[in-house]
């Protein structure tokens, strides 16, 4: 049973606001939460209906009604369970291996996509610009299918960060190098901007080596590539 | 000024039964209207805010208020135009140069990405089988960004289509072989499959190589690959 107070409560949640306020977020669906529950993030509070039959054996299930699981649910087809995690602390930004750092990322699908494909590609560290999307966004959870609990997510000054950098930064432009004939440092910072806007000035400067992924067939009139799947084939090439 | 019978047919379009009985689709937004109107797709109507400043000198606008834009509008901020296009003649679906092959795709998102892929790297032609979401979904439309107008789409009986193919059939599998070091044909059909279930058995039987993304790093527990980022990866493979 749920108080109106604990509704409201739990949908605060899917504000940054109340994200950062209370240092809590959610994550919906048995999956996602129970891939949570098996890493370090600590769970704070869990419901579920009286199906969800628990492999894990979590302890102080909050059983709710499905109509109860509705109304707190992001979903159409709400799936069992919806926990609250603590936001783990967040580590200090290392500066080896090889990086991916996001300049404004906006889309919490694009978002959860390259922190799935930093986890596939062995990359551990995201670095994001303050201005991109927050990591705890509900649609990025679920998006990211449990890879943040294994890929170092900080959010920084990407210009300050950037500046103190001594490995290679390329970044991902229209224009750039042929990524195909680049020679790609495997110990370096990889930059993507923003969905509409690319790169910001500032960021830009930074930056070393521009590269593209260039276009193939006759016609070449695609405007570009989504941003998630540019992060594919650059993490592909500097890991092939 | 649009009547309601008006408004009920522009919103019937939204699903694929009313989209095959016109041989209409919708799409929306400037960037996606302008693209299709300039390519040989065939307008049928286009309705259109008074603000909308049309470029390309499109004739026949019917002029809509913000709220009537709203109605018909899949957009939490429609963007001035709504435009009506007739769905064009499937093209008989050829056996030669470098094509995808889908199996089952359900995520509109997902075949709007990888519609733009193709294009991208210059594959002219998609296969899909008839159980893949319809790619003339206001979701595609919207996700392919005009390359619609690029790649010719057919739905086929895949098992078919691929029992006639003399070309190398590569088929996506997590245990296949690793595609950065296979051998690569540049005239062949690459078959991805559902998002959840992957390719089917009876397709999988007519695939002639498995191909895989190999995870990298030490943990490896990332379950799959989205197949729109996997398709990326496999097309950049093949054409770099």
């Amino acid at each position: 049973m749920l108080s109106k107070n604990q509704v409201k409560f739990i949908r605060s949640l899917k504000k940054k606001k109340f994200r950062q306020a209370n240092q809590l977020f959610l994550a919906e669906g048995i999956k996602v939460v129970e891939e949570l529950f098996s890493s370090s993030f600590q769970l704070h509070k869990i419901y579920c209906t009286i199906t969800y039959q628990n492999p894990l054996k979590i302890t102080d299930l909050h059983i709710i009604t499905e109509k109860e699981l509705g109304m707190i649910s992001d979903f159409t087809n709400p799936n069992q369970v919806i926990a609250i995690f603590e936001i783990p602390v967040q580590k200090e930004p290392q500066h080896k291996g090889l990086t991916i750092a996001l300049d404004g990322i906006n889309d919490p699908g694009n978002l959860g996509t390259i922190i799935r494909l930093c986890d596939w590609f062995g990359v551990t560290q995201l670095i994001c610009s303050e201005n991109t999307v927050d990591c705890f966004n509900p649609k990025v959870v679920q998006a990211s299918m449990g890879s943040l609990t294994r890929v170092a997510i900080s959010y920084v000054d990407l210009a300050d960060y950037l500046s103190k950098e001594s490995r290679v930064i390329y970044g991902t432009f229209l224009n750039g190098e042929n990524i195909y004939k680049t020679k790609r440092e495997a110990n370096s910072v990889i930059v993507l901007g923003n969905e509409a806007n690319g790169i910001s000035d500032s960021i830009k400067a930074l930056v070393q080596k521009k590269i593209t992924i260039p276009q193939f067939g006759e016609q070449q009139q695609t405007e570009s590539l989504n941003v998630a799947t540019a992060t594919a084939i650059f993490l592909s090439e500097f890991r092939r």
